[in-house]
């Protein structure tokens, strides 16, 4: 197996809150030097909760980088020492006021391995069961039950626009569960 | 329309080659003060390219901030001036040394709106004519053929780690192309 790329030296020029970044000197494929900057982010899980009737619980969010309102599937930082699966039940609680019945792994992927490390992990939540919902201060959502008619339309165009929710819905459609 | 959150003022903290930082503060819905941090990335394409026999080329390149070898659909960073559909033929050829007869978008999405403006658009491509193949310096890259059947066995495996490839995959298994 080839190594890959080598790292030579390494600087951090930002630490912030959600992500820091840093620029390393790399050794590439060919010995030829260069440098790869790379966006450090925790890694995170999103939950596809499906409920007794067959829809999805998706949440609506303005997300500031992309400048607009987007529709997504419940998603949170993996806390330090948490499980991703009971990361992915507190995020449930928090967002959507749920609790899973059922809850198993489906995905996991770096959502831009080009410039991040963050890595997604994707749950399926079913036998939901409705909880007392805490939301975070200062988050601003609002929920949406669609079915699976539903979750075809807005996939044809172009309704979601979230890379991991487009992969669960894709994942959910393709009835490979 | 709520108008979501609104810039106040905007610090750049990084401009570099395949991405800056920003750092900007905000008013937020409860007209609250805070900060965002925004990674700034060009768009980008992914091509999703299945050959005569309907296997799908995907392509093997380590990742710096992955740390691993990836295996994922060509893509490629739109260049000014150029349309998406130009980008996509362009690096089809670039990647793997095939010409699309027939090319269409099938999805678009920003790939972690949490921190950053990228936004990716995903082509599915056929009807692939041999063309000469003119990798970039510096890149290293291997192409695997992979039946539907070794898709289907690599997205359960965990053999696919990267958003675009697993959205695009699940896209093709669901047939709703």
């Amino acid at each position: 197996m080839n190594p890959g790329e080598k790292r030579i030296s390494s600087h951090v020029v930002y630490r912030g809150r959600i992500l820091n970044l840093r620029v390393d000197h790399v050794e590439l494929e060919n010995s030829k030097r260069s440098y790869r900057e790379v966006v450090e982010h925790a890694p995170a899980v999103g939950i596809l909760a499906e409920d007794d009737e067959g829809r999805v619980i998706l949440v609506k969010q303005f997300r500031y980088p992309a400048g607009e309102y987007l529709l997504e599937i419940p998603a949170g930082i993996i806390e330090p020492g948490e499980r991703p699966v009971e990361t992915a039940s507190r995020e449930l609680q928090e967002e959507i006021g749920f609790e899973p019945g059922e809850i198993r792994e489906i995905m996991r992927f770096y959502t831009s391995p080009g410039f991040s490390n963050e890595e997604l992990v994707i749950f399926h939540a079913k036998d939901l069961r409705v909880a007392e919902r805490e939301p975070d201060d200062d988050e601003f959502i609002s929920m949406e039950k669609v079915d699976i008619g539903s979750i075809e339309t807005l996939l044809r165009n172009g309704g979601v626009r979230d890379a991991k929710t487009i992969a669960a819905l894709h994942w959910l459609l393709s009835g490979r569960n």
